[in-house]
């Protein structure tokens, strides 16, 4: 799919032009620039900052105060042992590999494709057909900087490149080199071909205490203190399923050569809910019906998988009923987040939510949506909505002995009919010595199928005989005189769950990016400058609410300007004034770029008669009438409860020439 | 010096009692308990993310809003050379030491104070006179567990070593490792000697990127990014000066053996503020005006010296005129932030701000005051306000050759007549090769006095021979043809020079556990229950304001609960509903622990004629009218127009017996 990224009234977004006003603004700015900056990390200004403090609040209201969540705040620094269980120690890497000669270090899945896309590429030039320009992937960095070169292709070779390419987040790091080898890719730089590829874990190391005896990690996510508080959690919520904890704060991801600006940084913020949910009875949501007419735009694994990218939007309440969307739990959430995505200001026409192929999920993920925005570097996986099943709370339940489960009382007792072993311990330990606890482990984590079995072959053969990964050779003989296996029939009042965990999880920085690319236009839509940028955030996000102005630096309207900062502050609204020297229209236009929403004027006349200009940022149109009913106008707008469109119909309008003069 | 920590109502403060209340209430829960936890790293959970969301909220309004502060957001990641030359990675250590038998590890200082105080103690005791009980110092781990033998010592003996634990802080590693050899100080446990004490960076490590090449730390402080981004605060903030910039974010210390609860802590959320200011002209505030009358209580660099501890209560006006505060933008701040912390809650009777020693200072500070708070743990530094001097821009500059100083147009030309020195650079290079550039260095690194003197040299003995660190033998001799060094008069328009830092620093866990204790007390003050803890938080940071707490958990309620709940959202009043099955006597009992300070009673009554109660947590005293009024009250309450004392003067009082037979 060609997409083109474009500027809220519609026109092609020049992402060079915005980028420049972004860190002219100092909305953000590369971390230790003078000590010549690294990749990947990123200080946000004193706009960026203050925008990201907008949308934090907009997201605690939302989420956590309107559902009453419960908010943790965990440490960032994690034990080795505690991602050892979760996984990521393990799984949480990427293939890597470096350039025998330079030294130079790729991904390799985006190594792979950037060089078999360019060989595409030179074949339709080759063939003399105009080559598709695809959307950006951010996940892709242009490292390799290789120019196509125009050679034709057998066709059986171009659909063989266009199967990897495909399939390119399939492979392991073992059949990515195996690919290297087979098409002799080789870095343009060098003209050679990489070493072959090694896993590299994506988390970054340290250690903590004097001693280097505890290895540990900064996470990943914030999810596992989330999840290592469940009981807690639990018992703070008086024993009340469902609930949902909630933590913001900051995570890592030692990437191998980020690129893409904003997008792919290896430290950044995450706002990330863990809802649990008892896994029988579907998974239902108590207030699924409040949100069961918002329509989504949802992109399905069957259409992707058909190789497609065709759309529907449809009402959650449909997607659900119809199975597209899970469970009611799921689609609860998917509708929640997309309220809150429009009421930051993300642009309603491109928002889409895709669901994750079953290959690219993480490691724990059972299903998984991602509300995907479109900006200039294609459509960006800015939240992700997984269902993590109960894949955490049983793995560190197992790891620790920790007793993360739900008791709950049934409304009758209920008879329950399985297979028990019963074991001689007298006999039991000395038999086994050393190796009774492991082979015990292994005897308990048999299913009830395999026990009914080994009761049988116990019964002919008088032993079993079972796998035991902890033993010596991985297999157990046990004699029928330790153990007893019997299908037993009980009583029970209370039943115990493992909670199932959904789990949004917001990237918080993506979003900002995407919110400033989608609030961004130039004059130019409206006739006029090109190079006067805006930026239309909502006044709820809005960096500053109000930009006051005097005309001049005369000494004479600094104590009007001093009362209305200090008066606004007063009801809430965050403020500045500028009484530089520039003229009043560069001033205004400075404030355009922060996304300031509304501007007052301290004139000649505000001292004669006490009235104040009012200017809306978007239509440049301005009002004026006395301090109080300015005051006012301000505080319904900055609450929502009023459009400028409100005001400009409720007030006089003023045709101050100074500042439009020097806009237009 | 003797303090007993006391609660709210000044009685004696069990901190066993109040923090099992705190870890009950889920205020804080160590990290990772289920994996056997990791000493110094905390979470916290519901209550203490809103009280801290709630500290935060007010930190912000009160510095960043009201004194328009440019707020960043900075990397806790920093490379290696960012921390090189701020001075960290050399001189941010601890000295530690290791027993050779079973390997425990001690800091070196707190080893040699407790073993030497416990000798004290022993000679107390064999004297028969009664030890003191020292107030608790949470600087010291009461690790070696060391039982006070009962031994007399000399007189000089008892001198000597309370000269050494006076001068504690003021000994190098190798002192101390001569202390522990000189007193043959022994480690209890094994009765051996420990290993020399070596130094500790307590900065952790990591290394960023995927190749190892790139060695980093996680921030000790959150004060670098901002220095380092000082160019661009000056130009966002239009050239003009002084200004501030803050930071609110997590810094790392790993700390070698870390005890005393929340205070001493290996992550930790700090809030910054560093202020650039003219060094020249005494470093005046516009604002001091403001606060000139505010008292505070000071412990002064000379009442220590002299070995007292006793205060004088001033206010910051005198303070700064006699000199006990160096200059009004240091005494500007001292008294923000004690009305800061008056705002949080903070118990007025145990703030003072102290001096400190000179050796006591960080590597940067010229002068440093720390608000202290007193606890169960004595008097604990919450928020330090050092003069940073213009050390770190300088050092940073140096480095880096960035400039990081004001550019000042002065109101008149000026004449500079200054010692000048010009190179031949013909000559020059070739003469030196590859040392001139740092023979260069060396020569314009030189003072104008220096430069006086060497061009008398130069007159004198037709060459110069000046120190040149960086050339083999650390000098360089310099002949007559190669520089010529005169002086000259020339006329300046900018004045150049580089801001000093004033800098609060607030640390933010330590406060929120200062206005725990602060807040606490048990209704047996009230003739109650001794069992029954309140927290008694101001509204504008208590956790939740108001409980809804139906009589029963009756259908009938229901509606009502969540109409409420509804109705004080919209108005921006955190609530929870409570509609569990316990006693409402119970419930309410729950949420005094919580430091809630509003409760709404639904009962039968509210079914027939709509009107409500509302309860206040520190009187248990309740009113009775009409949802509207309540509305009201509730609202008037919260944003600290009115009292409860307000309240109860308005409305008709309500002896509701459900509750104060539980209570009581």
């Amino acid at each position: 799919m060609t997409t083109t990224a474009t500027t809220l009234k519609g026109q092609p977004l020049d992402r060079t032009t915005l980028d420049a006003m972004l860190r002219r603004r100092m909305f953000y700015t590369p971390s230790f620039e003078i000590y010549g900056g690294v990749s990947g990390l990123y200080d946000y200004g004193p706009p960026g900052c203050a925008l990201q403090q907008g949308v934090l609040d907009v997201w605690r209201k939302h989420f956590i105060l309107e559902e009453d969540m419960l908010e943790v705040d965990c440490t960032v620094l994690t034990p080795h042992d505690v991602l050892k269980t979760s996984g990521h120690v393990d799984k949480f890497a990427d293939s890597m590999c470096k350039d025998p000669k330079n030294g130079e270090i790729f991904r390799a899945d985006h190594f792979i494709e950037e060089i078999l896309e360019n060989r595409l590429k030179g074949d339709k030039e080759a063939r003399g057909e105009k080559a598709v320009v695809k959307e950006e992937d951010p996940k892709k960095k242009r490292k390799t900087k290789a120019a196509a070169v125009a050679v034709r292709l057998d066709d059986a070779v171009v659909q063989e490149y266009e199967e990897v390419l495909a399939k390119i987040d399939n492979y392991n790091t073992q059949e990515l080199g195996e690919l290297i080898q087979k098409y002799d890719l080789k870095n343009p730089a060098t003209g050679l071909q990489p070493l072959p590829p090694v896993d590299f874990n994506l988390m970054f190391a340290t250690s903590i205490g004097p001693s280097s005896n505890l290895p540990g990690y900064l996470r990943p996510e914030t999810a596992q203190g989330q999840f290592l508080n469940f009981s807690k959690l639990l018992e703070f919520n008086q024993q009340q399923m469902p609930f949902a904890s909630a933590s913001i704060g900051r995570s890592y991801r030692n990437e191998i050569s980020p690129r893409s600006g904003l997008l792919r940084v290896r430290e950044f913020l995450m706002a990330e809910i863990e809802h649990f949910v008892d896994p029988q009875g579907g998974k239902k949501h108590p207030r699924f019906n409040e949100v069961k007419d918002v329509e989504l735009v949802l992109l399905n694994r069957e259409t992707q998988l058909s190789g497609k990218t065709h759309v529907q939007k449809v009402t959650i309440g449909q997607a659900v009923a119809d199975g597209t969307v899970d469970n009611e739990t799921l689609g609860y959430f998917l509708a929640r987040i997309h309220l809150f995505l429009k009421k930051i200001g993300v642009d309603q026409t491109k928002i889409r939510f895709r669901q994750h192929m079953a290959n690219e999920m993480a490691h724990y993920a059972a299903d998984c949506w991602d509300a995907e925005l479109l900006t200039s570097y294609g459509w960006i996986e800015c939240v992700g909505c997984a269902d993590r099943s109960a894949y955490d709370l049983s793995v560190h339940a197992k790891k620790t002995g920790a007793s993360l489960i739900v008791r709950e009382r049934l409304p009758e007792p209920i008879k329950v009919t399985e297979w028990e072993i019963d074991i001689d311990r007298k006999k039991f330990g000395p038999y086994y010595k050393k190796d009774g606890r492991a082979v015990e482990l292994a005897l308990f984590d048999t299913t009830q199928s395999q026990r009914e079995q080994l009761a049988k072959d116990l019964a002919e053969t008088g032993s079993i005989n079972i796998a035991a990964p902890l033993v010596y050779y991985g297999r157990a003989t046990i004699p029928g005189d330790l153990i007893k296996i019997e299908q037993r029939t009980r009583t029970e009042n209370v039943r115990e769950f493992v909670p199932n965990v959904i789990e949004p999880s917001f990237g918080i920085g993506r979003i900002l990016y995407a919110l400033m690319e989608h609030s961004y236009w130039t004059r130019a839509s409206d006739g006029g400058d090109e190079s006067r940028g805006v930026l239309s955030f909502p006044p709820t996000v809005a960096p500053t609410k109000v930009i006051i102005v005097p005309l001049s630096n005369n000494d004479a309207f600094r104590p009007f300007c001093y009362e209305i900062s200090q008066k606004l502050r007063k009801i809430g609204v965050s403020n500045r004034i500028d009484d530089s020297s520039a003229t009043i229209g560069k001033r205004y236009s400075r404030n355009d770029e922060l996304g300031t929403p509304l501007g007052i004027t301290i004139d000649f006349q505000t001292i004669q008669d006490k009235t104040i200009t009012l200017r809306d940022r978007d239509s440049t149109k301005q009002v004026r009438a006395t301090e109080d009913q300015i005051l006012a106008a301000i505080r319904s707008v900055v609450d929502g409860t009023k459009t400028w469109q409100d005001i400009e119909s409720e007030l006089p309008a003023f045709l101050g020439q100074e500042t439009e003069v020097a806009i237009r």
